[in-house]
């Protein structure tokens, strides 16, 4: 008779087997290779609520290597989440809740979406800084109200990418002591064994970090994998990685090859193994009733834990009134009332200034009013206006400071913000050069798949940055960017749009990016109103022909605003009445209605859509009497004015455009 | 009176600082003080000759850190190069040589594109790579015609990039030992001291991916870094990277503060400077005629040095005359005769097949051809198919191998393909899923920048990949790939325009991607030659309608090309005669002339284009009678055909899109 535990563990196992078997698709060798390290986390160590998947003091648990999603999808229905067996059965279908990879959202006691390498292991850093960040703030003497561990299972595919070095090399600096991975050391990646490409020394470069590096030389060994999660908690300031020695494909006949990495084990094979772990043969998605009584203590003890917890906020609550009113207000991600008041205005005799300026204003302002705003730049804060100038720097010795130095590390840094946004309590922001968004870019990326709430401060938006040049310059950067579905560009085109966009990315659920240029712009007068209710609709008649039907109207965002408002003068002394649209965002336009989008674009008038950037996504708002103008070419090294021109982007040369145009139709 | 190194190491430093102070904008933190170790390294070890930059057996040399541009700039006019002090003097300013950053095919001497950090670091690895393959290849006895070293100067924020770790790794595994790097470890970063976020243990960090690790305790004591590069041969299978202790802004009143970074010195301090140097105040671009003529002996000891890589190569061609014809072809640049012959033909009847399977068909021909065709995948071969199956695998033990194990660092891969296109001699290529192609968009990008022919075979091109989710889905991949400028994305349609496609590849002077299927499709049928003609041009008549003039034209591209031509059976039948284009290319049809473009996609007749990915850039070939059929979600986890027909890629639903336009027209 085996052990209960390999009773529970086999279960995992078959179930994650039997799953992928009756899909015809998935991974089965993470699963039988790493089910006994995250059953014993499960069942010994992780603090969470079946019931209430979204209790906020919950340890998260990240399943980093996303393709072992069976055996995740295993463990939730084991201990009890809302996701019965019927579901199991339904691994990859259409409106399952069981997708290929874990889906945020989708699935309940999933907490982040993972599949492409490296992401959960960099997000599971935000999540570590978040908690860390606020059991500094409200936590008292004998109230630990935000006290949790983040876990996660990594594999080698997480360790090669590079965003985890980033994340890796930021968790030891920062020291986040309650940032445990588990390394699922299988040896074996698609191509074969890892002596193929994978034989740096894991151990040292990971204490070469700063992190407390556990080993444990037989997965299958429960006991060891106990200790050694017990033994995490032993340096209470470094993260810990501990390196399970494990065997992919355990107990398949494909045990120890590539083979069992990525497809089904079929018919055979998959009697095969059952049989080496002495599983019934003809009864697929078998769960012994002793397995499921043993890890369904889980909502029992989740339900304790969480009521103690609920208990002990009933005491913070009497003992730190205040503390205790901002602290659910937060996790509820309710904002402070009058969050938005005292935002600054700008005013055109102030005189021309970089929405960049205005941004690092607005963030102030807000940051004032949303205690727990917190984030940083990837080591352009002085650029980027990023930082909150009257906190301390986030780190070891200050975890209540809201200012944190990702280091030269974009990648890392966006996975850590969705990480923070993910957290909950914070409202975390990240910021670096447009042109960098790139090496960000599948943080970003998911960060929309999963609706992270998850704020990107891309400065130095154009080739308006001038001498840089153009590995500095975006030109296909907010095309890029807005391809992604649901992710939302706001490229404000004066000060005071800027704080428009801040006021709209602090609302927004999914994640929102502000683009802001490095060169001065002048103020729009905000006297009427207009700024500030146009913003939120993403384009608004910014200045209207001086008669009712325009000849033309021009549609620009950010830095070109300014722009189509000198051509439209231009055109005016040309007898052709323009209208400018200011448009800071195209997906916040997309979201209004029809009546709404034909008064700012009126069907039948002819457009001129200006951006200086690439133009290959602008021509489906031209219109079929409309016009693109665009830079669909790389920037230079030039001062940034001498380049606007050179590149077309003045008065005249656009004027020209807008009449030729005109001419044509 | 100082030493003519001093002289030397200050004229460096001085020429820098007025190049910057001149341009009024520039980096003179790093040229103040990294100068003494670049001097050493051109100085003395670096074998290159400054008459002939592009010869081929030179010592590469990248400055990673790119932003420290003007000391590069000072170097390559120092030694020789045709870089007049003129030119200098126009630092960063339109059409001069001495753009911002460093920009390879803009400035003789440049080796790499650099600016955005990690990039010149991994850039490298591929030349390494590239060099170790030729030397294994073509060196005989007596005869090392290749035999260089690629030397770079790294800062810390080239090392906290994750695409740094990644080419770090993979070059310790490859054991690269003729890679040498200076790290410019002066311990400032923007943000201020590196202590803020990057405490990691460098040397640590780096002998655990196998490197040698030197140290240099004082970056102004040239013997000491003499001693280093001098020791960093002693191990021939290790990759070395030397810590030189510097000082930022050396000599300036703000050296050791970020202040030195990213903005002039100022007047003042530019003076101040001079001053601490000992250097003529009121003389901007000072070249004192000893440091001239000692740097100058650059050209003679290059003149020499490439004399006798040519006297060695007459003998080698003596010697071995099969080997060194072969050698001299692939060192110009030339392909084989007869590279394109013997490439495979697929039939209808030869049933469908997946556009990847037909990709690693044609890989395997061209290889048979192509010598020096060497590449691999980011661990994915098996999907990307993406082996050469008569070659062993590149490894330290084995360099002539061809097939190259990147491991899951995508980004390191795309930047040492780079490398290797850019040091020559070599056919190369990575390969991933399309999605993510996002991981190595900054190195895609920078290809596109330099012109590097660099091929990446992207397979899993759309949501036709099914199971496995959308986060391995590319829905806004295509879209962000073709807003690179000069970034060709090519989308072969069935197996025999994968073939074509392949083929424009191999001869495209730029970067070139292939977005290939993972799901099978049929064969078109190549008997009349239309697809082999039709590739090279982008779009061609792959069905025309029955009657002279369409009444519609759909143009599509891939996986979609097949349903275009069921659907336009369908139209057929509903008395509606379609043409179908296939586009396997938007760039390549953006190159022909407009009446080809006319002739394809007739002006007046309604189109349709058809894309399963973000359709936001395909309008402007829609035209004003046109629509789009794309997907602005993401995709979903279900059985590719079902997620096909789910998300309104099936013929009855494109019939009525169609139908539905002409209605409306």
């Amino acid at each position: 008779m085996k052990s209960l535990d390999e009773l529970c563990i086999n279960t995992l196992r078959m179930l994650s087997v039997d799953q992928i078997e009756a899909a015809n698709s998935g991974h089965p060798g993470l699963p039988l290779g790493a089910a006994p390290m995250t059953y014993v986390l499960w069942d010994r160590y992780l603090r969470h609520d079946p019931q209430h998947p979204d209790w906020f003091d919950r340890d998260r648990f990240i399943l980093s290597a996303g393709h072992g999603s069976a055996l995740l999808y295993a463990l939730l229905h084991m201990s009890g989440y809302d996701l019965p067996l019927e579901e199991l059965k339904r691994f990859r279908q259409w409106g399952s809740k069981t997708p290929g990879h874990p889906e945020y959202g989708v699935t309940p006691g999933v907490e982040v979406t993972t599949g492409p390498l490296g992401q959960g292991f960099a997000t599971g850093v935000g999540m570590a800084i978040a908690e860390a960040h606020l059991a500094a703030v409200f936590n008292r003497p004998g109230f630990p109200v935000v006290n949790h561990h983040t876990y996660a299972l990594v594999s080698d595919g997480d360790l090669m990418e590079g965003v985890a070095s980033e994340a890796a090399s930021l968790a030891g600096h920062l020291g986040l002591g309650k940032l445990v991975y588990l390394y699922d050391d299988n040896r074996i990646s698609i191509e074969g064994s890892t002596d193929i490409t994978f034989t740096e020394n894991v151990e040292l470069r990971f204490r070469s970090y700063g992190w407390q590096v556990l080993r444990v030389a037989n997965g299958n060994d429960t006991e060891a994998v106990d200790k050694a999660v017990s033994d995490s908690w032993s340096e209470p300031n470094k993260p810990t990685l501990v390196i399970v020695r494990t065997h992919i494909g355990y107990g398949s006949p494909k045990q120890d090859s590539a083979d069992a990495h990525g497809a089904p084990l079929g018919s055979e094979a998959c009697r095969a193994t059952k049989e080496s772990l002495g599983w019934p043969l003809d009864e697929p998605f078998h769960v012994p009733p002793e397995a499921k009584a043993h890890m369904g203590r889980d909502r029992d003890r989740g339900t304790h834990a969480r009521a103690a917890w609920v208990q002990l906020l009933e005491g913070y609550r009497k003992a730190y009134p205040i503390e205790a009113e901002r602290f659910e207000r937060l996790i509820r991600g309710d904002l402070t009332a009058g969050w938005d008041e005292g935002l600054p205005v700008f005013r055109p005799e102030d005189g021309p200034m970089a929405t960049r300026s205005a941004s690092g204003k607005a963030l102030n302002a807000l940051a004032s009013k949303l205690p727990t705003m917190i984030g940083g730049s990837a080591d352009l804060a002085p650029s980027n206006n990023s930082v909150i100038k009257d906190s301390p720097d986030f780190q070891l010795n200050c975890r209540t400071g809201r200012n944190i130095h990702f280091g030269v590390r974009e990648h890392a840094m966006a996975a850590a913000v969705n990480g923070m946004a993910l957290h909950g309590g914070v409202v975390p922001y990240g910021a670096t050069f447009l042109i960098f968004s790139d090496y960000a870019r599948p943080a970003l990326r998911l960060a929309s798949l999963m609706g992270a709430p998850s704020r990107f401060i891309f400065t130095h938006d154009s080739i308006g940055v001038g001498e840089d040049g153009p590995t500095h310059q975006p030109v296909d950067q907010l095309l890029s960017l807005r391809a992604i579905p649901n992710f939302l560009v706001l490229r404000p085109a004066d000060a005071n749009e800027t704080v428009a966009a801040w006021k709209v990315a602090v609302t927004r659920k999914g994640p929102a990016a502000l683009a802001l240029t490095r060169q001065k712009l002048p103020i729009l007068d905000p006297a009427d109103g207009r700024v500030a209710a146009g913003v939120p609709r993403g384009a608004y008649v910014l200045a209207d022909a001086d008669k009712e039907t325009p000849d033309i109207v021009m549609a620009a965002g950010g830095s070109e605003v300014a722009l189509a408002l000198d051509t439209r003068k231009r055109l005016s002394q040309r007898g052709v009445a323009a209208r400018v649209v200011s448009v800071p965002s195209w997906e916040l336009f997309e979201e209004q209605d029809d009546e709404y989008r034909d008064a700012v674009l009126p069907p039948g008038v002819p457009r001129l859509i200006l951006e200086a950037a690439s133009a290959k996504g602008l021509h489906r708002y031209a219109g079929p009497q409309g016009t693109v103008v665009g830079l669909d070419r790389f920037g230079a090294s030039a001062p940034g004015g001498e380049l606007m021109k050179r590149m077309g982007f003045e008065p005249d040369t656009v004027a020209e455009m807008a009449l030729g145009l005109l001419k044509r139709l």
